[in-house]
């Protein structure tokens, strides 16, 4: 319960926007507080709306690749899309440029973002371009799902396994800027099997999977063994707190779990890793270490403010 | 034609914008280059995405009122919405905050967001927050419009009557952070005439008539002594160059104009001045002075770069 009572401040603003906005919409299905809004779309489908900002010397340095930042700043909404079980279709993009570097923007940053509309087959139909001192590129995304692929991260259930889709730690070295969203690991998980919950991990699976049992109201139960580390991790806390992974972090029964597990026995294009299992709400988040000692695994990770 | 050899650096990028970025999506309608986007919906009707970015000390001041700024961020993007004849639906808004002013954002800039989504019946459903240097807020806007009321800016025709939805000049003194947009206005127009193109005010009529102009491949004559002003208004330079307007610019043939305005003689709701015609290609913009000379009006005003 430890998570429970920490105060994490984006959270806590999160929570104050949801309370403020909240609508009576009744085609609304999910507002403020996950990373994708879900509104009732027609023909058996949601649609799915997103955004996310990246603000130069917060998010990436200023003599960072234009292109990488570029590619960046879509890719980190096609995982939150690829993370309900959608598709992305059409993308928004408002810009704030410092003048001297226009050129640059040019050049850079729009080959990054057509590289990964090619890549993940959306349009970018619209944007706005602005003067600033810095840096700040924001992406709306909008996306769509059938209704019965839609998978939210508030919907684990105790007794599930827990999932994670390729290594953890380390992102910040090289992978952060040229990520590959999994689209298609998440589209093949929703069409083939009965997954209870999904969210992408960008706050690091620490942080991240304390908002799954959160928003779950259930607890976790992983194990130290069982975390697979990207070869930049520094260790188990780097895997646990370093963020910007932008892996799958899902839940399913044991028994989709093992067909899923005898499925992709000899995939070469999916891995997916089982660390743990969903316990009752009262546990929190805890770690089995490698020692045999458990650990709570605090609310904590990268924190905008 | 001067305009169209003045090369205005914005128009250049979105030019090139739309360039790299161009769709062979069947369903896109309206890509990069105007204010929305035009998506094909379901049951007859058209999705309308937009967004805009607000830049402290670009948009407004440090030390501005919160509120009104959490006002205008969506008032802007309702405007661009109402100015294709449709109502704005969904709203996610991206906040880059200095980490010292959280608390004044959550009491101001939230409370004007949701002063202005109940005003014109919209929900804000998503967002996210970022540390930044300085404020910088972007709206993104989904709306909805039947297919029958769509409104273009490209399709004026030769013949046509112009008209502007109220006075203009002088709006950065008061009335850009705390101006109405013309949704009722706009959804009555397209409701009850065939208005055959329109756009918002949002850079000022000298610039905004001739990109109107220019996507419509016509030309337009106006009469300096029709171009109604406002009380904060400097003089017919500041109503055509001060930009921040928000009012409606739409043509229709004159016909459908004689009727528009035999209809709202006596309507205390309503204002629409006719200000010209259209023209033919070749003539640009040009305007009559009170003293009867023709004078161009080049393709200048606000500019972002």
């Amino acid at each position: 319960m430890v998570m429970l009572r920490k105060k994490v401040k984006e959270l806590v603003l999160i929570d104050r926007m949801a309370k403020v906005f909240k609508t009576a919409d009744p085609l609304v299905v999910v507002s403020i507080g996950d990373d994708v809004a879900v509104v009732q779309g027609d023909q058996g489908k949601y649609l799915l709306y997103t955004c996310d900002m990246l603000v130069e010397s917060v998010h990436f340095k200023k003599n960072e690749n234009f292109e990488k930042i570029g590619y960046k700043a879509m890719a980190v909404s096609v995982s939150d899309i690829a993370a309900k079980g959608g598709i992305p279709r059409y993308a928004l993009v408002s810009v704030g440029l410092p003048p001297k570097r226009v050129d640059r923007f040019i050049r850079g940053l729009m080959m990054g973002m057509k590289r990964c509309a090619k890549k993940f087959g959306f349009s970018i139909i619209g944007g706005d371009t602005n003067r600033s001192r810095h840096l700040v590129v924001d992406v709306f995304m909008a996306g769509e799902v059938e209704k019965k692929n839609l998978v939210l991260r508030s919907t684990a259930q105790v007794g599930d396994l827990i999932f994670v889709s390729g290594s953890l730690g380390g992102s910040l070295k090289h992978k952060h800027l040229d990520f590959t969203p999994r689209l298609p690991e998440a589209r093949f998980l929703v069409k083939n099997f009965k997954i209870n919950s999904m969210m992408d991990l960008s706050d690091g699976l620490g942080m991240d999977l304390n908002r799954l049992v959160r928003s779950s109201r259930v607890g976790a139960l992983i194990f130290e063994n069982k975390i697979p580390q990207s070869s930049d991790s520094l260790g188990i806390n780097s895997a646990l707190y370093d963020g910007e992974d932008f892996e799958l972090l899902f839940t399913l029964k044991s028994r989709e779990a093992f067909k899923l597990l005898s499925q992709i026995k000899n995939s070469k294009e999916f891995k997916f890793i089982c660390i743990g299992r969903i316990t009752d709400l009262f546990d929190g988040v805890r770690m089995i270490k490698n020692d045999c000692r458990m650990l709570e695994i605090p609310w904590r990770g990268f924190r905008h403010f």
